[in-house]
This record gives C-alpha cells, structure tokens and sequence, in this order.
C-alpha cells in the first residue's frame, strides 16, 4: 500500500537511513514541461533549516531517471531518486532494542517481526521527500489549470493564527521561519517552541491548506467522495491525528439554517455565499475554494526521559531520544499537505477528464 | 468508486427513492455462520424512528440472492438486495428544478449533467443502509476474534456527553433515543432538539466509535495506515466534515511529553499507558483501544425558506425542503460510522493475515 | 477478485442454483439512454435453446434497479438483477459428494473448504448471464463511437469455418443454431456434435471476435497492454483454455518480414497493410480491426461414466453427470466473448477520455 | 498501469535509451534472505549474448536502495535500479520521424502524442530486465515453499522440440544457447535462425513454463482465476500474440470423455491423472504441475528493407531497422516468462495466505 491514486499514482519507497528515498509517477500526462527549478524549490520548502528545525542536512536533490525527455513528459512512468546524504546512525545504535515512545517502532516490529531501527525507517518523515517531488509534479499540472495551493500553519503550541486571505496567508508565512501568517502571533508561537526546546521537549500545530479555482464536479460518489479522499491523503501523513474539511468540527454546533450555504448567482454563475462546505458536498466540489485542516501531533523525538521497553531484554527502560530532531514539525508538514492535496486534485482531475492523457 | 475495501471490498448501489438499494460483498472468508437475526438488529438500528427522527417508513429487511448456502458462506460475493418501500417523491417534484442548499443536487449535476432529484437519489442518507448491511456482516467476522465496536452520540448541539468506559457508554447510549451515553445530559440535548424541529431547522453533533480488543499490526504503511483507512472510511459517510483519532485536535496543542504514551510491560504484555494516540502508531494498530471521533453537520434538509438558484430558470429563489427529514442525523449515524470502522478493520485482518480465508 | 474494470467495473454475483445472479456496473457514463430491447436481445442470443444446447429454461429476464432515471444512466452503480427459474438441483443431490471431473467442485473445496454442489454454484456458466447483461451496455456505449463487435465460431469439434469478412460471417452465424460463419461447414460440425450427444460426450471449438471501427491509442504501458488485458477478460471465461491476438500462434511459424505489417498511407491516413497484429502494436490499438481467439474446451458435463473421487468416503467413484448440459459451448460462449471484449474497449476508452464521463 | 499484482505488486519504470530502468516491489513479505548471488545469475539468463543476440553490452547490476536491511526485507517497499550502459542511439536518429514496423512507434504516437524514438523507449524489451529482477525475488519466496518454475523453447522457427520431463527439458535448455531442450533438433533450430540472420530477418517461437509443486487453491473466482491472471501476464510481454494453459487450443478438438482428467487417489492424495487442464481447473490450480505456453512473434526489428510511414513529412518511405538485434527473441524470452508466471504465483500464494506477512 505504498502507492497514492486512482490515475496518478504514485509508489514512494526508501527508508530514513537507507541509501535514497524515491517514488514512480505512473499516469502523468504527457507533453508536460518539467520545471526542475520550481522542483527543487518545493523541495527546499520541506528541507530541515534554521534554528526551528532538524540539523539533519538533507541536499534533497531529486534526479528524474525516466519518463521525461528533453524536458517533457512521456507519459511513461517518472521514476525519482533522492539519495539520503549525511546519514548518521550512530545515535539510534545505543537504543536499537528501546521502543521510541510515540513512534512507529514497536507498531511496525508487530505487523513485520522486524523495523529498521536507524532513525524510524520507513516510518520517518524522511520519506515525505518523495511525496513532495511527486507533488511539486502535480502542481506544475495544476498550475495549467489556474488551480492554486496555499498552505501554512494555522496554529503552534496553542497560539492560533489569523488569516484572512489564503494567498496573502501564504505569501507572509512563506517569509516566517515557521510558516506563520500571522505577523502579530509569530514572536508568540517561536517563544513556545523555544521554552520546549529549552526543556528537551516539542510542540504541534495545525496547518491549514486551501486550493483556490477547483472546478465543480471534482469528487467520485460514493467511496471516492473529494473530502474523504483528502481525509485520507493528510492523514497519511505522519504525525496527523485529525483533518477538517471547512468549518470542520465547528458544523457540529450549528444549526441546519447557519451552516448551509446559500446557493446564489454572481456574475451569471452558481456559487456558494459563504463557503462553510469548504467548497465540497455531497462529496463533490462545488467551484468554492476547496479547505482542509490537519493536526499535527508534537514531534515524539524530545530528549527528555520517557518510560519505554527494551524488547531484547523483555523489560521497563527509561530512553531519551537524542538524535537531531525538529522541535515542532508543523512548518516543515506545511509542503508536504500541499503535496498530498495536490496529488488528489490532479488525480480527480484526470478522472473528470478534466486534465487530458496529453496536455 | 462505489467499491470500499482492499480484500473485504463492498460495492454499494441504489437511489433513495428508486427499486431499492443493496451491495455486493467480494472477499467475504468462506464457512462464516450467518446470523440472520444479528443483521436485522443492525438494520433496527439504523432505521428512523421515534419523534426525533425521520417519519419515513423504512422496513430494511436484507435479503441476501447469493454466495451464501444453508446459512454459511461459500467465499463468493454475498448479494444484498434492501427494497425501497413507502417512498414518496411528491414533495420534490415541486422543486425539482431547484438545487437544495447543503445538499449534493448541483455538485451531482456539475458532475454529470444529471441527478436525481428524488430524495437525494445516490446522495442520500438512505445508501448508508447497505453500508450497514455489509457492516453487520463484517461484526460478525469480528466478533469471531473478540472485537467489540462501540458507537455513541459524544456531542449533540453543542451539549457535550462524558464517557468513561466505552462499553458503558454504548449500552447506556443504545436505550436513549438520541443514542447518549450521558443520562445526565440527555435531556438538555433533547430540548435543544426539539427547539431545531420547532424552528424549522436541524442541529449536528459528534459521534464517537471505540473498538476494543484490536490486534496489533493492522494497517499498511505507507499510505494504507489504519489512520488514514479509518478517516476515508468516516469521511465518505454523508454529512461528516471531520475526523479524528484518539485525541485528535486536541493533540496539536499538547507538548510531546504530555502526548507521548509511555510504553510498559503490564501482565507481560507490551502496552501503552494512556492511548492518546487511539491506538495507533506511525500507522499501525498498538493493541489499544481503537477511538475516532466524526463531526456530523446539522443535517441540510430544514423547512426554513433558503436562499437557492433554479437551474431551470437559472434565478434565484427561495426554497423549503419539506419531505420528512431527521432533525439530528447523528443518532442514526452512529451504526453507520460502526459499520464503517467495522469494515476497514475485516480488511485489515484479512490485509494481515489474521482472519483467514476459510473461517 | 469478482470485479472487472479499471473505470468501468463490472461485479458479478450469484450461483447457478441460488435466487439469482446479477451484477454492479460501477463507473458507467451518465446520459447513456438505455436500450431494454436490445439488452433482451443480447441476454436471448446466451441463453440455451435448440437441440444444440441445454434444456434448461432461463428466463434471464434483466431487472435494472439503480443507476438509471428514465431510462438515462445516472452516472451512479446500475444494478442488474436476473432471477435464477427452473432450477432443478435433484440430478446433482446424488453426486453431491463426488468431484465432478474437468469441473471446479474440487478446487472450490480446496480453495474454501466448501463449495456449492448444485449445478457448479459460482464456477457455473450460469454466471456469464451479468456479464452478457453488463456487454449489452458496453455495447450501447460503444454503438454511440461507431465500434461493432462481431462473434462468431471459427471452429466446433475439428471442423474450421471460412471467413473473410468479420461483419458477413457474424449475419449468417446470427442465423445459424450453432453460430457457424461457413454455410458449407455448418452440417458436418452439427453432425459432429450430433455424434457427440448419442455417445453420451460432448465437443469443443474455437470462438472468434472481431471490434471494427476501434480508434488507435487504446491500451495502457506496459501492464495494461490492450493484448493482455483482452487475454485476461476472455480467459477468464469458463472453459477457455487458450487465447491469441491476430494470427496469434501462426506468427510463431513466420519470420519477421512476413509479419511485420508494411505502414502505408491510405485516404490520408496511416494504416497497416495486413493486420496480422490484429489491431495491436506495443499493447496499443493501432486503429486496424481487433482479433481475437479463444479456445473452448468441450463441455466437462458428460454423460459418459467417468472415474472421480467421493470425498465424504475418500474413495475412488464411477460418476456420470446427469443434469441438462450443453454438448458444445461454443455457440453460446460468442456473445460472452463479445462481451468482455466490449467491456475491454469501453473501460480502455474511458481510460483514454474518448468517452467521456457524460455522454 | 505500470504495476502488476494485487498484494505483491511490481511497478516497473525505464525506458531503454533513459539513464536506467528498475522497479519497486511492494507487499513482499518480511523477512527474506535476499540472495544476490542468485538475483545476479536470474539477470545474466536474460542477458543478450552469443551469436543469437543482440551485440547491446548489458551490464545489468542489480542495486538494491530500499526495503531491506541486513540482507533480510523489511516488508517495505524494495527500490530496485538497474543503469542502462553503453546506449547508442545513433541509429535510431537516422530514422527518428519513421515508424517502425512491428513495434509500438506508431501507437505511442497516438496515445501520448510523444514517444521516445530512442530503441524503442518504454515499448523496449529492455523493459523486462525489471521483471527479471523482481521475478528473481518472487522466486526465492517460491522456493521456500518448494515451488519450481521451469521455462525453455519449445518451438523455435517451426522447429518443434520435444520435452518429457520439464525439470530435465530446462536443465537441458540452459546449456543451450538457444535454450532448446531438444538436443537432437537444436542444429536445425540454429540453422534457422542463422537462415534468417543472413538474410537481414528474424524468427519467432514458443515459449513453455512449467510450474512445480503449486499448491491446490490458488487463483481468484471469477475474473481472478489463474489462467486469466497468467494469461494477462505472459501476454503482457512484449512479442508475445498468444497464450495458452494445458494443452491450449489442442482442447478445442477433443471429446469431453478425451479431456476430461479423471480424478484419482495417489498415496492418499486426490490427484488428476493427465494433466492435460494444466493444473487450473475452474481458474483455481488443482495441484499439479501448472503448464503455461507463449506464442513469440519473430522480432520486428529487421534490416530487410521495409515500408513505412515518416510522419513529419506525412508520406510513405522505405525503411531499415539498423540497430543492435536479437534475431530471435525467444531465448532471451524464457526468463522473463518465468519471471512473470513466478510473480503471479507468489501473488497468489499471498492472497490465499499460504505465504505469511513475516517469513
């Protein structure tokens, strides 16, 4: 089950300490001109840096093996090489028997009798590079379409931030070392992560994500509903616990008459006054802007001393994650619920026909 | 799109008020024991009833046309047939040309150029009976391993009911009308009901699910996590708008020591202290209880007048849904969302091994 | 594993001797207008008749019970229902422990530990009847773009038929009661089956079917070759037992130059001289006349004593198979031929977006 | 459609003339010791040489970047590069706007409206060194449960071979530069193909694959039964026009009471005394040796002077593959028939949960 769409799937592969993680594209288009620079750009975007973030260099460049020639698409598949560089196991060794608490570790060891003990293997949010190649593909598609994405934090450590205009929104939290789009709640937010810093400890977040010009009519009744597809696409992502779609858990406390839309005609078109659907119903898009939320669960890497088993032994431990860790992973998971959004969008795409076979 | 299911695939068909609606079963273990009556309790539980309900007349007796011979199953595809009785369309033909607001009527029709106007015709809630019907079946298997699946309204209009044992919860839940677990709260959310009826409008809430006795190891990484199958199970239900596991949103704001569960060794077994992670890690099934949450809107159907457009016209008018509508769709949500959570797990054991293909 | 399709997804269901059979056609295009006559039509070209074929009486009367309004497909799953009459399961209670030889009694037991023992349950040609109802609306869609699909026997019992063209052959086998294309032929393959009968034996044959009109593009790189894919779906028959493309085997016996079809143009258009590919390059169309063949073993249903085993005894049994059986299938397997050949197309033609989601 | 399988599922990538090829394998169960040594030796088997085949010099190492560790799978995704060297397109520049004839320029064309007119791109049989590779692990998971894949010619240009044992006829055949298990008719064979050599043609053959020990039980009812899923996969390689199991299309002339394996007890076993079905009875293998049997088409790719189409000047034109060519594919053929009868296999062993998740 490593592989991600109907149409446009994509197979990630590769483990956190392994030699490289990848993925195949199979079912883009042909005749799309691949952008590497707007690539490696994305790529940057996901990269650890700065004092919020991992330590871990990661070069993250992305070497397309197939499926391209002189620049376009063949609509054969894309294969993807990222190599891992400056791998350092040395501090998984000491606790290669300890089951990390809040990572995947004792889960995988369940399901497979055996996990890669070097810096969460498969389970890393390593593997997120590949996802956001692949996405960074899927955008230059929807970029032909006039279809944006803005992705940003919407939430750290409890301070909750504004945001009025999603472009905007994206524009200032792009500038902010922690995708913040709120100038005024920033200073705040970094505080936070620092304080848990100081205490070896992390902090979550929310992030938030809106696709701007989705034509209606994206979405498969019954089981491939839009909002379910998306649900599924940010939830795969490590460290999320909960997605919204609109206002999310908040419809729960309206009333019928508060929380639909009213149907109205501007400009000579169908559109929705307010948007609270989150431009999706009956699990189909509507042509509003189409927003999602995830939590993003504190980073289970804190090198503060945490109750765990040692499974050689068969005993009570105590373990303290050392390793180089992001304090909060919300401004990096930013990129990659862009990537995962964009991944079912030029996937619902293809299959309303909307996006041809050539382009 | 209408399959769900890797290995226990479930096609489900039919309009709200055509012949009838049904589904499909693929991948059902052969030698199961049908428990005819078990199902028909399901089905109980699903169908309106009471004041605080729908007053359509819904019989749901399931009739199963194959793969199931002298009351076991024989590993073929099991055809469930629920007929349509006591439908009544007349109430729509008056707006037949109107696109209702919250509903699907114009995200169907911007797909496809058609739609049933008829009750909703696929989008209706009326399709979750077969999901109910399939789910039954998958209990069935479940119950074969020990897994117990408990549902409950945990939010109705803004009253929110406590639970301390799930079990209880849904024992206590299952003789209330409004399936709450919370005596205490009953009648506050009731009121806040019947204040939507008098008003001509409708109320939401949260429905929670808890499933006990989960082996550990289901789920698929990386983009089969038991997590991210749960939230697209959930989400594809009509009128849910969020999902979350374990504590979900709430994680976001909670340091990672505070979130973290600590592992320990309790009567020689492997276990996690707190299950904030909902029983899931990285994933993958920890043995823990399994908890997700779902937020349902206030359902759309109100008999206040609304603001909408006629597409025959195409200007803008004013409508109320008459027909027979559930003021609060969450009571009868709640068997949905087990059968939808009892589904993916039958999947995920088939997926691991667990349950084999020959009961 | 009881679904067929990428897009187009056929589910079939049902045992010979259960309530029903019938399937889910999920992924229909909306705007199809549904022809009734012409899928009776279809469904009376399988269903037994004459002295060639088995006495049993089918009604195969199609119930559609979802999916269309008016007559119009909906985009949403079409259900097919047709009721299993005159089912006679006596003549097989006495060898319901006995392995029916060249049948799938014992590999159904080895595979679920149970089969239905009347009249081969799901292994059963009874099963073909969705199919052929599911072709019947692959053929409606097809009819709109231009494609026709002929079937026709090519060879029964040893006995090769002539023919030169698909569309001819396919009129004057219409008539025949043993679908034979070669007027002079056709009396020596009946008094080849006639011997067959009285000898208490039954023969086999070769089934043709020729897709006129197929545009070029069809088929996907490199597992999804529109060769393969056609293999699959016509070996998936029961009783197939071999399949080729064009002169299939014979080009085995050829050199390269002999087979290579000369790329010519003709009234402005790129064509292919000689269409020994049957209409396939590289597992694509190339717009020349798709060819296909399927080789049909003789009936395993003989009257003829036969060694088994009884698996209640474990011992070894003389078995005769009573019931009413066909002495050669070809003639009735043509139209399901055709039809997984038109399903083939039509999901390959969604694939490709020439047939669009809303026609 | 790049992938191939349900539960162990190969995604293959590369053009022949791109900087590599490879595949990912996903679902292959933890806990494998990958043998190199043997991989590397499956490899060489499909590597051009000798006087037989293409002069192209094929290094293809083998590396492995993901999904295993410590020489043992991890039941992650394996991430397998295979670098093409020494690629010389020089020839095809010469003739880079002509189809041509035989192969899949045309259809290619248009499908994507591009193609890769370097030696054929993704249409290549170099494609096949991916399945070779990922046929070699499924191999190892086959061998630990006893099964053996025999593969050899068994006809070459018309030349028959005769084959009593399999085992033997392989062992035979691997010996044979042609891999022709007939040592009396391997002269007349090679001078065939020597004929053909000098006269700037090729030839074609059949391919036999012979399948030992394979449990009873395997294969999908109904559109997953065994031979539709072989069938699907052998014609899936490139060259291949027909497939058949048992004794194929020789069935079509035979009496029922011919056919028809008696079943008998042998050492206590139900066993069927011919074999002539091919170990497939009802698309379910019946525990004796599956015997599958492909028809090669001569290669396409001839100096013989032939006509086509240029289809930048729109007009006819007279065309010589010049290039690096096996004249007869069918050698180089045996691997990857066995590759893809050992994929299906393995695939199946997983379904029906003969092989474990963990080894």
């Amino acid at each position: 089950m490593n592989t991600f769409g109907y149409l446009f799937r994509v197979t990630t592969w590769g483990e956190s300490h392994g030699k490289a993680v990848g993925c195949v594209i199979d079912g883009c288009p042909a005749g799309l001109k691949i952008d590497h620079e707007f690539i490696a750009k994305e790529m940057q975007r996901r990269k650890p840096g700065g004092i919020f973030s991992s330590k871990r260099r990661e070069e993250d460049v992305v070497e397309i093996l197939s499926g391209v020639l002189d620049d376009v698409t063949l609509g054969t598949p894309i294969s993807i090489l990222i190599r891992n560089v400056d791998v350092d196991s040395s501090s998984y060794e000491k606790i290669r028997t300890v089951f990390r608490p809040g990572h995947a570790d004792f889960t995988y060891w369940a399901k497979f009798g055996i996990y890669d003990w070097r810096g969460g293997g498969r389970a890393s949010g390593r593997e997120t590079a590949a996802r956001v190649a692949a996405g960074a593909i899927a955008k230059l598609i929807l970029k032909r379409f006039g279809i944006k994405i803005f992705g940003y934090a919407k939430e750290i450590a409890g301070i909750k931030f504004r945001v009025e205009d999603p472009e905007k929104a994206f524009e200032i939290s792009e500038k902010s070392p922690i995708r913040c789009p709120d100038s005024e709640m920033e200073k705040l937010a970094e505080e936070k992560i620092v304080e848990a810093i100081e205490s070896g400890d992390s902090v979550g977040g929310i992030v938030e994500c809106v696709a701007k010009n989705v034509p209606p009519g994206l979405g498969e009744p019954v089981f491939g509903k839009l909002n379910a597809y998306l649900a599924y696409a940010v939830m795969s992502i490590p460290a999320v616990k909960g997605v919204e779609i609109g206002r999310g858990f908040e419809v729960s406390r309206l009333r019928g008459s508060e929380n639909n839309d009213p149907i109205i005609l501007k400009d000579g078109k169908i559109r929705f006054a307010k948007n609270d659907a989150g431009g999706i119903l009956g699990g189909i898009s509507n042509g509003e802007d189409v927003v999602i939320r995830a939590a993003v669960k504190p980073t289970p890497s804190i090198s503060k001393e945490q109750r765990s088993i040692d499974w050689e032994k068969m005993e009570e431990v105590s373990v303290s994650v050392k390793g180089r860790h992001d304090p909060c992973i919300v401004p990096r998971a930013v990129p990659v619920v862009e990537a995962m959004v964009s991944l079912v969008l030029v996937d619902c795409m293809i299959l309303q026909q909307i996006v041809p076979r050539k382009l």
